[in-house]
């Protein structure tokens, strides 16, 4: 038994095909796991789509023009792999394939960004890829905007699942794209009816081609063994102006001849017996791991086509009278005149010692940060309003109109945050967006991707305590700060007033690896700062006030450090002398010397302050017998003020606790 | 400037919506704070939906074969809260909405379920309430299917905004009530066409009547403002066997004829203005908070309807032979029986001391857990065979065929999560259901709300550490145990082996106020547990090895406490004194007395290991200079037992971290 001819037959590509095939289930059995059947059910339209479509270059992985290819169905990375072994990544030699999901190998078990050349974003987490692809097809028309055809012309490519279309996050993304328009998305879905329960009859009914019709996308299927039908689907979604979504009915395990089609093959090795049968199937006839030289020689050809299409790129941007902007740009250029106008910005701030909510600050300061960096894209999840992300003349992005900065994400803080993080893979552009900090849980498996691949995106988190007031528990934050704290890699900044504020903004746009979250307060928050000659908040906490000789420190955050002030006033009232430090961000603090961070928090005893419960102190901050002031359970629905008398967050509260300890 | 009539007006039920109206606009103006743009704009569907449909009773709100009201959208909380009082709710006098989101007022923000009669779920984070109307239709299909027509025939009706329905988790919610065919699910969206930043052609083009219609719903639109209109579309709603989205095309602030339509009426107090001219535009003549007793008497007819058909099926349950299985279901029982099968079982677990991971445990928990209570419902978001939460003999619940009592989740995390609680809020079933720990972050703002509601659902997290190997870090929880002790009143459990698993499943089985959240291993685990007699896992923490006299204490968890125990051999064997406590809960050693916690922990040094961060350990295991032994940073993709080596949680450095700690 062989593989069945399709009606129009490409020998040279079912080869290119099957070397992918070949290597998934090799590498899959060494590793002894693995998922073969994606990559083995989707390599003939990965064949197609590099070998006629895709303009990448191997040699030059970060070509900023290059088109994006995207595995959202992240379990299937064996496809990647092996495409990028045979292109000839540098990094990717047969010995990596042979490790795949060793420790230490470029092959992790799912795609990681960074990890190694070709791969443009981490995924494996169900629709994160598609959610992000969403984010670098719109970067791509957004720089397109401000650069032209000649700078920026490309493509993005997703290759999608079934649980990437069942996940939330894709309703999410759809939508978005289809009301952005964004017709340089083509989504490839690898419609082979399977999930790991089996059939997706048991878990789905949804019409996926209706679907994404009804949110304005151009739908066509094909055979997913078939060039022809793939090529001829691909080129239609190149001419719709819509994004695309290709539904390629694949056979899963494609090539296995007793596993091909059902759910086994999808995430276990396919055994030694059936990977016999395979290429016998195939008549692929080589020993494990090994490529005839003619199938390199064909995938090798894509990478000199893109060479060649990078290189002329290349005279392209050299000869553009806009070349200084773009490399601005794409390097994330501009902060020392962000230094500067800060420098100004702040300055005044000491002078005017404004007495506003810090996500008042936080626009205040924006308006300094997008007057000087013009690569900054805000937004906000339709809270615009409460989160105060846009600055004055910032246009809205739209369909067909992408000069703006301003994006309308909606109500889909997933969606948003998976943009973001497309946004700033694609590069050329700062992102940041706003919600309110409760419903970082809605987002939290994009916050963690921005985590884990270091990318920097701004997470714009309004409404960061029961000083919300009214809204009630659900829309009160209490553990966020320790859950997101918890995650590695996110720098969580919790400023104090404006000056702090404007600090934070300074290291959200310098940040070059990692994500910057900063939770804001609705209520008004006084001018705590002295002096802005260094920025504090860098150091992660710093002494506001310091007695000398003193007798307890009080370390606030936010929006308690004014009460941690005040409490300090009434034990000084008492004779008592009180330290107040304020750390705004536990993360920088945590990468501070030792002595810094021992003179910092002194030896006397001390009191914690957050509107928020004490995980995540102790060990940090606090040592064993140190009090702390916060929350230990749900907020409530009340004004603020009443609040923060009912659940004891309070001058006198922190008095009481600092007078107690020193007593004990 | 009078309101409009519609074709079909009726006057009583327009009066009945005209109170809603006032209601809202004088609590949210009393207040200074609320959202008076939904309740107006859907005042009239609301009227028509209780006076005409719906089957409650005010003076039982428990009856088990009520109708559900859902209200997702639900800052539009006063909608709610001026029908219940017009109804005539014992707990919502006047005096309750005059102090709208007032410090102990039942009125909070948002509706909060357990705070006010008649509030179905706790919602205000979007998308919520229709996905947990999803499992709540579904339990009723369920109980039908159990218990017949006589004792269950209800309806569950939602009301949903634009937001709910941009949110991701509403296409989990949408596919899967369309998959399963829940016709006895009508969802009523506010068709407004406004968000808070603006028009929804801001952020949204997506035809959601052709979106449901492609996940199988029928879908019909409707004036919002003409009731017959209204009530011709749900009785075509309920005529139809599928799930039914009415899109009802409203006026957002209806009536208050300056601001209506606008997206400024609907976060804000209309102010006193504004009111009076609506006043003049309804011609509503009354002073604040006042209703003429004509229209009082039309809504407590509602509430007299209801209270007879709850005493007809009460005649019905009480002849009905199935009524003491019904009552069983109702009150969760069968805990006497379950704890009798748990005790045979433990003691087998104590003679044959398996080695299986405890996810494997887990499932063979699970077999005497489902042989013991009918009323366990299990499921998977697609991991069927991963979490192992599939006994024998459970079938599959399927369209048509609601006697299994399994459910394929499918690839939604969120949506599983949330229809949980609704099954669980809907009563007569015990909910289970099962992910990979590190996708709690996919259903986190569902597992909030569960903690939040104080629902009993259990949370089947497998794969629970890099323990997972080869899935790299995307799949590797390093910060989930810490975000979700984090989380209040949900109950962490990370059994060390198939005795504690079995524990964790008698609590989490009895768990009558709060979730529980089992954290499970992939790999195989020894058993190290001596004795069944008390349900130590019960504890939070205890001692496993104590030899007396200890020099150190290792404190660990799940996976980690063969470990800890390996590392005090390797200590006995240095002539060290080591005890073994093993943690599964947090929460429920918080719970302990003080003396039993410190006896347990002990006075020597103390070494926390678990394969996560040691954020959350510090203040509730761990003492100022304790050690810990466990992860700093994100996993890798690897077999187990390398990564375990590479990331140095072992016994060899456990003994290490001891040692160093007894010198110093």
């Amino acid at each position: 038994m062989n593989a069945p001819m399709t009606k129009s037959y490409d020998m040279a590509e079912r080869a290119m095909a099957n070397a992918i095939r070949a290597l998934t289930m090799d590498a899959v059995q060494a590793a002894n796991s693995g998922h073969p059947g994606m990559p083995m059910g989707m390599a003939d339209v990965a064949a197609v789509l590099f070998d006629r479509f895709l303009s990448i270059d191997p040699s030059d992985p970060k070509w900023p023009d290059r088109d994006r290819f995207v595995l959202s169905a992240g379990h299937g990375s064996m496809l990647l792999y092996a495409i990028n072994h045979l292109l000839g990544y540098a990094d990717m030699p047969v010995e990596e394939l042979r490790r795949f999901r060793q420790l230490g190998a470029r092959t992790a078990g799912h795609p990681e960004y960074g990890h190694a050349a070709g791969v443009e974003v981490t995924t494996g987490p169900l629709g994160q890829g598609i959610a992000t692809a969403v984010g670098m097809a719109l970067a791509e028309r957004m720089a397109n905007a401000r650069f032209g055809d000649e700078l920026v012309d490309h493509w993005t490519y997703v290759i999608a699942g079934d649980g990437c279309l069942m996940e939330g996050i894709s309703h999410e993304a759809i939508d978005m794209a289809g009301h952005l328009g964004l017709g340089r998305l083509i989504v490839l879905w690898d419609d082979n009816r399977i999930t790991i329960d089996g059939s997706t009859e048991l878990s789905t009914s949804t019409d996926q081609m209706a679907r994404f019709a009804a949110s304005g996308w151009h739908t066509i299927a094909c055979d997913a063994h078939d060039p022809a039908e793939i090529a001829a689907a691909i080129d239609a979604a190149r001419q719709d102006p819509r994004p695309s979504l290709v539904a390629c009915r694949s056979v899963i395990g494609f090539g296995a001849p007793n596993k091909q089609g059902g759910h086994d093959c999808h995430g276990a090795p396919l055994g030694a017996e059936e990977i016999a049968a395979a290429r016998g199937y195939l008549e692929w006839t080589h020993e494990p791991f090994v490529i005839e030289p003619a199938v390199y020689e064909k995938w090798r050809g894509i990478a000199r086509r893109g060479a060649e299409a990078r290189r002329e790129w290349e005279s392209r941007r050299d000869s553009h009278p806009q070349r200084a902007a773009f490399k601005a740009a794409q390097a994330r250029g501009g902060l020392d005149e962000l230094t500067a106008a800060m420098a100004d910005y702040k300055a005044q701030l000491l002078l005017n010692r404004p007495k506003v909510a810090t996500r008042k600050a936080s626009e205040m300061a924006l308006a300094v940060v997008n007057a000087t960096l013009p690569d900054t894209v805000g937004g906000s999840a339709d809270l615009t309003g409460s989160n105060l992300t846009r600055t004055k003349d910032m246009r809205p992005v739209r369909r067909g109109d992408y000069g703006g900065r301003y994006l309308h994400y909606g109500i889909r803080e997933h969606g948003m945050a998976a943009a973001m993080n497309g946004i700033a893979l694609h590069g050329g552009f700062r992102p940041y967006g706003g919600t309110f900090l409760a419903f970082a849980d809605y987002c939290r498996p994009s916050i963690r991707l921005s985590a884990l691949m270091g990318v920097p995106v701004t997470y714009v988190m309004t409404h960061d305590s029961i000083g919300l007031g009214e809204d009630g528990p659900t829309h009160q934050p209490v553990e966020h700060l320790a859950s997101l704290r918890a995650i590695p890699n996110l720098l969580v900044i919790r400023p104090a007033d404006a000056v702090e504020t404007a600090e934070a903004w300074e290291i959200a746009m310098a940040s070059a690896d990692r994500p910057v979250l900063l939770a804001l307060s609705r209520q008004n928050l006084s001018t705590v700062r002295k002096d802005v000659t260094e920025n504090l908040t860098a150091r992660g906490a710093y002494p506001l006030l310091d007695p000398g000789d003193r007798q307890v420190t009080l370390i606030a955050t936010g929006s308690e450090v004014e009460i941690a002030l005040a409490a300090a006033e009434l034990l000084a009232a008492q004779g008592i002398r009180a330290a107040v430090v304020s750390a705004p961000s536990f993360e920088l603090f945590a990468q501070q010397p030792e002595d810094y961070r021992a003179a910092t928090l002194g030896a006397a005893p001390r009191v914690g302050v957050e509107a928020a419960i004490r995980q995540g102190w102790d060990g940090m901050m606090l040592r064993t017998g140190d009090g702390f002031v916060g929350m230990t359970g749900f907020g409530a629905s009340a004004p603020a003020p009443d609040l923060y008398r009912h659940f004891g967050i309070t001058a006198e509260a922190v008095a009481a606790t600092a007078r107690n300890l020193i007593e004990e």
